[in-house]
């Protein structure tokens, strides 16, 4: 790798758009997460596909890698440069390109993020659902396979992306997809992409499916004596096919934070906040089916409301638990984990979970998505004790076996980047061969994002 | 190649369950569709994982190609040896392993056929939604990632396989996906594994995501004047978001059919038949929602029926559609073409279709999925009649031709076999030579069901 060889080449492709500025190096060699600061050799702000692959042609005859950077919002590491290279920052590709209402699909540049493309869409009556809580950008939802609270309802980006351009490893650009909502032409490389942490290449572009927003909206809130009785409520309701849009899970320790930073005042108990979309009659019946449910799973205080208001309070309060669960020790950092189970051992791996951090002395309070079986734990630690963070990662280490030996995975929607390769040859197996055959197949001298996801090269 | 080289080992392994008889060769180098018959040398019937990984090891060692087989519907020609070798057929591996109620999902083995699953699973509560008509296998259709008339509200077989076990060309068996219902860790190669007609491995089980019979179920039918009408009431509806379970066009041809070979006793007009499942209210409010639209657009005669004798007899109708068109000309056959456009220009894409068929004096019924802008068109020709069957080859021709020039690609279900891989340079670019790539890497002799889906090798 040679980047004093590339940056003559790089610099007149891109001006004062590529940087080895300290503080650019700086802001995007840091993580979200646990992740030391990792300086990328430069800053690159490319501004169309063109620059993209220009780019990467250059990056390919001197061997530099190329990693991807959308809003700096993964939580595993993926976009950091562990073995330097140029960060390819999108911000600079974050236009809308077409929205066709009759089609309902937008095609979208990768650094748009998923905030402003809903602000945008507002009076279209459409919607892109996918809310892993972050405003991220499109482009780093897709690479992670991103999902978050309406998964259970309106899926991950697996579903939600149609198609997508992309830069390969040798510059080439490609589309995968087309505009119709279904095919059965070819391999799925749209599918192969999403998902793959830019170790294959880059996304330029994306056609995203969107949603009629909802007539009405319906959201709900309830405490349960154990988890086992929310998530066996939660079963009971999809097997009964009452179509929830949102159903989150929270454990008492989560409502002592709501309570303590946002005045929360919910009893001290783990809780589901729910939300359905549908006709204002659907929507009733919904949360007054969900409402018996509950009662038959000692279910207390169901509440439901309509107005936008407290709707909006909830679900801020959700979003905003990360944060507020850091605050409850000032200065500490979190590695903030993430597994999915089959939904019939999700009440299992919560409690072990608790009972191990308890066990070890952890502030860890656990909160997830109960419909996908898909549970979060912010294992909060004082970043100036190694002792502390090694116990920490420690018990995230347990939770994956945990999920692994429950038929699960290692991650349901933050990805592997490096935090979680080491688990990728026991979930795998020989399949993880198979991503190693894949990768070095479209990327054979392992410059796309080298280092993550797939077996490290002899 | 060289079969009688390999046959001393496979009739080892397999004994009486691999056979070269002649009846056997052509009952499965038949194929439902236009497709000369095509003799594999030999059919094997495997029991088990390990007789499959045997079969292939042995197959590799004396580059003996290797074809799966399941139910033997498809329609483009997938199940053929073009170019020799083994057909394996999976009827013997044809169970359900593991049913789980608490998560919605089945392991099954490839050669189980879906009415039997469903069958199966009637006691449960429980069905696996996709439907495309036929009765084909489960491991067929995850093969040529199947769809049918529930795809707009269910998805399709890419939606409903969580995970996979398959033997690579090399005889090595792996396992992808986990019973997670999502997962964020690695390349989706379940997604890669389905849809890829069996060139890059065997699947030899299935990890099914189940749904929950719906409690109430409505189905209704209604005439248009034009397609247009048909379409843009369809395209309301989905915005509005009424959850359609099915929902289904038939030209004015295929309505004549339904009338002339069961009575059906409809006015000759363009219809859409249609489902609704959930709640007694909700599939009462959805059906009367859709009335008003229906009216909105000038259709006429809406009738919905939540009794299970109207609806069966509906969707018996629609299911029977194919054969009773082959039957309005004794002795013929059909080109059965499948395309799928954005959803804004099915109207348009259907009503060119018609009119070259008329200018080409052409008998072709069509009818399709609206909610996914895909349907088919039934050519019928004669088998004795080679310039009437190249005149049928060059209108479906037109007809991709057409879908692709509006954004949509060659095959929304039925998939490419030998039949449609013409087309694929023209829908995928430089993604198709990706898709070559990702074949060699995987099966760099070529013997999975060679000379199907990618480039040809040089």
């Amino acid at each position: 790798m040679t980047i004093e060889a590339a940056w003559p080449e790089l610099s007149k492709l891109l001006g004062d758009r590529i940087t080895r500025s300290k503080s650019e190096l700086e802001t995007h060699g840091a993580s979200e997460s646990y992740f030391p600061l990792t300086l990328p050799d430069a800053v690159a702000y490319p501004e169309n596909t063109q620059e993209v692959s220009a780019l990467v042609t250059i990056c390919a005859a001197h061997s530099v890698p190329v990693i991807g950077w959308g809003a700096g919002t993964s939580l595993e590491g993926q976009a950091q440069a562990f073995q330097g290279g140029i960060c390819v920052d999108f911000s600079r590709m974050n236009r809308i390109l077409e929205v066709s209402q009759g089609d309902m699909d937008a095609r979208v540049q990768p650094g748009l993020t998923r905030e402003v493309l809903n602000e945008e869409l507002r009076a279209t009556g459409l919607f892109f659902p996918v809310d892993p809580g972050a405003n991220a950008s499109i482009g780093g939802m897709a690479s992670t396979r991103a999902s978050g609270t309406t998964a259970v309802r309106y899926g991950t980006m697996r579903d939600n992306v149609l198609g997508l351009e992309v830069v390969l490893a040798d510059g080439r650009v490609i589309r995968t997809g087309t505009r119709a909502r279904k095919s059965s032409a070819g391999y799925d490389l749209t599918g192969l992409f999403v998902g793959a942490e830019g170790t294959l290449g880059l996304i330029t572009e994306l056609t995203l499916r969107l949603h009629g927003q909802p007539e009405a909206v319906t959201s709900a809130v309830c405490a349960f004596d154990t988890i086992g009785d929310a998530v066996r409520a939660v079963t009971d309701a999809i097997q009964m096919g009452i179509p929830m849009a949102r159903v989150e899970f929270v454990d008492a320790a989560t409502v002592q934070v709501f309570n303590e930073y946002a005045g929360a005042g919910m009893p001290e108990a783990p809780h589901l906040l729910l939300e359905f979309h549908g006709s204002p009659t659907s929507v009733a019946e919904d949360a007054e089916s969900f409402g018996e449910i509950v009662a038959d799973h000692q279910g207390h205080g169901f509440q439901w409301a309509s107005g936008a208001e407290e709707r909006k309070a909830l679900w801020t309060l959700r979003h905003h638990a990360y944060w507020a669960i850091l605050q409850t020790r000032p200065g500490t950092r979190a590695v903030v984990t993430d597994i999915c189970v089959p939904i019939s051992r999700l009440a299992e791996a919560v409690e072990a979970t608790q009972a191990d951090l308890d066990a070890q002395g952890i502030r860890g309070p656990i909160l997830g998505h109960v419909g996908d079986g898909n549970f979060h734990a912010i294992l909060l630690f004082d970043p100036d004790d190694t002792e502390e963070l090694a116990r920490v990662k420690a018990a995230a280490d347990r939770l994956v076996d945990r999920a692994l030996s429950m038929g699960g995975t290692a991650t349901g929607e933050h990805g592997i980047g490096t935090g979680k390769k080491v688990f990728m040859a026991r979930e795998h197996g020989d399949a993880w061969g198979v991503m190693g055959d894949i990768k070095r197949s479209l990327d054979p001298h392992n410059l796309m994002n080298p280092g993550k996801m797939v077996p490290d090269a002899n």
